[in-house]
């Protein structure tokens, strides 16, 4: 057996505490797979007088030199979450030569290239497991196992929160609000949700798969992002009449054009793999032109889930100190890609309107479409509300701009009292 | 750009064949990914003058020795199949130090451990993500990603043959027969189809998933195998109306008596993330106890979709090669662990009986039941047939051994009929 190979913590929170358990807990079956013991030297802290949920024989320090000065400690773990401190943290402990192992979103879809030029010029390794899908293996997947394939889309249920939520909202016919209030008491989502329902934090998890998924870099600017706060209860159940399940998507395509990335709510038929995915699960859809479909599922975030992934990259890594080699793979955005607008983007679409209820109303409507080029697949009425009709439409597939077009034209029609919602559908072809 | 790096296949059926169009295909993105170009430098076949679907620039060859003799090649990727020559070549080729890629069930199975040893010795690397669940990536996380997990139950779709056979008799109301005859027409399934509907292929796959989830050899002997051939369309029907849905899995669970591996029919809750995976599809579920629940879904065979796994085993070992590094994970078989006996496996059990109909057949059967510690969650009448009738009891978790002397001692009984069929409930707890 190899001599210890010491590490280091940077925060100890949820996912900090977790990995001292993961770490303590697997010990003897980590040390057989590393051939040498992982021990946990230092963890930095804000407090060094908190409190703390789990033991350790770790030393508690409060300033990062103590670690990235320190010799002995070859990798180093951030689990701190955040911008700053985080990136600036990295950035030391990799130009110090030290690996390092980060579940932080936010830094690597902000700052990952920086980050990776870092690693490669200091020789060492800079993993990110933890950052998108919490226990889901899927970067190594991505980087590794489908490395063959070109990826022409990956397509994720990648934040738990609104997940739950609309979960909720569709098994118990409880409304956003609702479900939100009671999402905030079970602590799945924040005081301030709007990183979560606002499509934020999936937007950051996108960037990062869609960049390895597509071997060039796709920053959070170029992400469209749309949350769920209009989804109505009305929208899950009409929806649910046609055959479809309403989903926060998290979506990279590319094709000859370019890459597409965008984060909304959309209609996905029951049929897809995604549709099943529910409460706080979180699954990440790839397809490849090799492998063709395939789904990796788990829990995408939490103590444990998460600390899984924290301490399969700190086992790589241990594996490769072990073997005496490092970078073996780093940054794989090899190439520029053109990032397409949002407005040509191509979907069929949903659309909900509350009209009048007198003749000649729907072939105005169908009229004001129609000059637009939106073809409807199917009109359908729905319900009276207070002597007017709510209508759902569903349209061929079209871009992004003619529907704009069209529902601007629609806003001003006399005959039209309320747009009540317009989303995406997420299909290859529209079930009828 | 370092110099190619210089591969052979032994074999050119349809994985070969797969693996020189991805290679061709994505030769650009594959090199920028390893540094280095691969080069496909020889195939060996059987016979030299077949015709050949794809094109290729590599020397056609007819015995081993022109590949494991040649100094410019240095990974031997097998995708002939079946136990000879293939393990022979293997070996041959380990011995003769070049890395090893193989997609080979039978042999990493049956003769993992040999072959784990002289890859070992010889310091090189021998991947095999092909070997079970096609495309879909298993192996790699089960060996990376998940590797901070004590695994307490890994569950599997792993044979599309059967899976595509249990959807269409689902979905489509057809019996065995008819499904069999169909997707042998369709080339889905074999001549003989003993391998698939008889449960070994399954079997095979899961002895080698089971060694890797649980760290201890398990071998093909190991594991109780019960193939589909005896499920009734009836069964699946009653199953729906109870629901589950009946899956062919391939099971591994460890506890503190051992491991239990088995492959068997079994009812699964419609909720199982399993339970949506239709058609030809496999997917793998993983429980850890660090990430809790995991699945891992896509195509479990086919041309492109093996070709994609067995090329992604390729960049890898050609990224080792580039980095100067070799068996960086080998065998993970640190362990020995008891292998329980199928007796003293516990579940549920759906029991489909042809009873007479008079007073006092259910408190008969309810008695021998009883006599064996058998407990039944519920009995239902299902229909009349011929003045017989028929019941599909469901028992709570009992032991496959007591089920057995149960059912002996019912076969006897003068008012059971027929025992139409028994099949195992894969769940935690019963839906009532």
């Amino acid at each position: 057996m190899d001599k210890a190979i010491q590490i280091a913590l940077l925060g100890f929170g949820t996912v900090g505490t977790g990995v001292v358990k993961v770490l303590e807990s697997n010990a003897d079956d980590i040390m057989k797979k590393v051939g040498a013991a992982i021990v946990l030297k230092k963890i930095l802290v804000q407090s060094a007088n908190k409190a703390r949920k789990v033991a350790t024989g770790a030393k508690i320090v409060t300033d990062i030199e103590s670690i990235v000065n320190d010799q002995d400690i070859q990798i180093v773990v951030e689990v701190m979450g955040g911008e700053k401190p985080a990136k600036d943290y990295i950035l030391q402990a990799l130009r110090a030569g030290k690996h390092v192992v980060t579940a932080n979103k936010d830094v690597v879809a902000k700052h990952g290239k920086e980050l990776f030029e870092a690693a490669e010029a200091s020789h060492v390794d800079f993993l990110f497991e933890a950052s998108v899908g919490g226990g889901i293996p899927i970067i190594r997947p991505l980087k590794q196992c489908l490395a063959a394939n070109r990826i022409s889309e990956i397509m994720g249920i990648v934040n738990g929160t609104t997940n739950y939520m609309l979960t909720k909202m569709t098994k118990e016919h409880m409304d956003f609000a609702t479900v939100l209030a009671e999402a905030q008491a079970k602590g799945y989502a924040e005081a301030d949700p709007t990183a979560d329902v606002g499509g934020f934090d999936a937007a950051r998890k996108i960037a990062i798969l869609a960049s390895i998924a597509f071997g060039a870099r796709v920053t959070l600017d170029d992400v469209y992002v749309e949350g769920i706060t209009n989804i109505a209860i009305q929208d899950i159940e009409y929806a649910r009449e046609l055959g479809y399940v309403v989903k926060l998507l998290a979506i990279g395509k590319q094709d000859d054009q370019g890459i597409n990335v965008r984060v909304h709510p959309a209609l996905l038929p029951n049929s897809h793999p995604l549709a099943a995915v529910n409460d706080v699960f979180n699954a990440i859809f790839v397809k490849g032109d090799a492998v063709g479909e395939t789904m990796f599922y788990g829990r995408g975030a939490g103590e444990l889930p998460t600390a899984s992934a924290v301490t399969a990259d700190i086992i790589d890594v241990a594996r490769d100190i072990r073997h005496g080699v490092s970078s073996r793979i780093l940054c794989t955005c090899f190439e520029k890609k053109a990032i397409c607008p949002v407005g040509t983007t191509e979907s069929p679409y949903y659309i909900r309107l509350l009209v009048e209820d007198k003749p000649g109303v729907l072939a105005a409507i169908a009229g004001a479409f129609g000059a637009q080029q939106v073809s409807l697949h199917s009109v359908i009425q729905k319900r009276k509300v207070n002597g007017r009709t709510e209508i759902v439409l569903i349209t061929y597939r079209v871009t992004d701009e003619s529907i704009r077009l069209a529902m601007s034209t629609l806003a001003g029609m006399s005959v039209v009292n309320k747009v009540g919602n317009i989303i995406r559908v997420e299909a290859e072809e529209i079930i009828s």
